[in-house]
């Protein structure tokens, strides 16, 4: 048995998500067609089952099957086979013990957000407009409490595989704010997202950076653990994976 | 009489170029249809008329009227009146002597290319496939050909409001080919642009740059003065008009 991992990107615009589900089209669907069109019939498990609207351009999958593959002739038939808003960027045969989720030590997100009037046209598929005053050092501040080790409970909606009930700690190494040219944005870096953790996240931020709710209810909504008294989730398409980090060794083919 | 100028972004995929012509639609048909709901009846002149495909982060256009306007509540309004890809980032007044095309001074264009064997998702729109090797050295070597003032007719398409029967000669002041993640970026800095000429010099440059051509055919094309010893044009998509330069004292409104 010999396991294989692609490394993805996508526009997630037109897309009901990644994971496979009985209304619309997700990317899963779409690459495992494609790969079954090249005889190779499996189920993909990915890094994060991102939802409906949300991009990535590192998303991590993989596979396992008997046979060996041409790795580099793979990749240029799937990119033949797919729509241009999904890019398989490589497939490569990884360490039999490699998970796509399981083995993945590190995840970052960017949360893109336009503060100006209009949001610029090539930006416009993956920027949230929010033309609304806000105030960056506190913004800044109310970040703070957010990193670390901390149950997310107030923070995760129910579904996406419930990882809430299994365990619902989760650490975030990093969360900074960038000014960009036209607004900010967020850059998180975890060990692991709750269902719709970044996106609820950045909504609580966004109603502490324009005065509508204090700072101090951040600590409230954590000890609260209940999603209903956070602030409603910012949209999707603000949202990008950007990078998974595995262990090294897993990610090479096993010495003959 | 006063002067206004438009700054204005746009992703040119949708549309028939900037100018306003008989089949499809254009920006410049849009802008102004917006201004004249807006009680605004006048005719856009623009720094330059982008091709169909052609997409622009810093188009300059200016129109003159007997009123004074409200330039922020005028910007708001153009935006809540206009298709997404298409941003009017700022309406300022400026001197009366100000013309978005004859009073430039300098513009840039870009074009984006991708060597790879696939474009990213986020940046298909905007940048030409050309999965090719190409030698580096000699296509840094190739641009040189170009910097300076030429009689650039070999380079330029007839049409586009006959520039090249007034004036053949231009003046590149930079030519730059930028090494990106995927691809490589070809920078243009020049006094002014004749028909097709960016993307017809492009064309040439990836001919050399694959061997399909040698370096001194730019020199016998060049004297040529003939558009047909020249190479295709690379396609629009690629192309961005980034910025458009002016005299300061223009830019201002006229003291009291």
């Amino acid at each position: 048995m010999h396991t294989y991992a692609l490394k993805i990107a996508y526009d997630g615009t037109q897309y009901h998500g990644w994971q496979v589900q009985p209304n619309g089209t997700s990317i899963q669907q779409l690459i495992e067609e494609a790969l079954t069109t090249l005889h190779i019939p499996v189920r993909l498990i990915a890094a994060g089952r991102t939802d409906s609207g949300v991009h990535a351009l590192d998303q991590h999958a993989h596979f396992r099957i008997d046979t060996y593959l041409d790795t580099n002739r793979i990749q240029r038939a799937l990119n033949g086979l797919l729509p241009h808003d999904i890019r398989v960027l490589a497939v490569e045969q990884v360490h039999p013990h490699f998970h796509a989720n399981r083995s993945a030590t590190k995840k970052i997100y960017h949360y893109a957000i336009s503060l100006q009037s209009y949001v610029m046209p090539f930006e416009r598929a993956y920027t949230y407009h929010f033309p609304k005053k806000i105030d960056f050092e506190l913004l800044q501040q109310a970040t703070r409490a957010f990193v670390g080790r901390h149950d997310f409970t107030s923070f995760a909606n129910v579904g996406g595989g419930a990882d809430l009930e299994k365990n619902p700690f989760r650490t975030i190494f990093r969360l900074d704010v960038i000014q960009t040219g036209t607004g900010i944005r967020f850059e998180f870096e975890g060990d692991g997202f709750l269902y719709k953790m970044v996106r609820n996240i950045t909504g609580m931020l966004l109603a502490v950076a324009t005065g509508r709710r204090p700072i101090e209810d951040i600590e409230n909504v954590f000890k609260a653990k209940d999603r209903k008294v956070a602030e409603r989730a910012a949209p999707a398409h603000g949202l990008t994976l950007m990078k998974v980090f595995y262990p090294e060794e897993l990610l090479l083919p096993p010495a003959e």
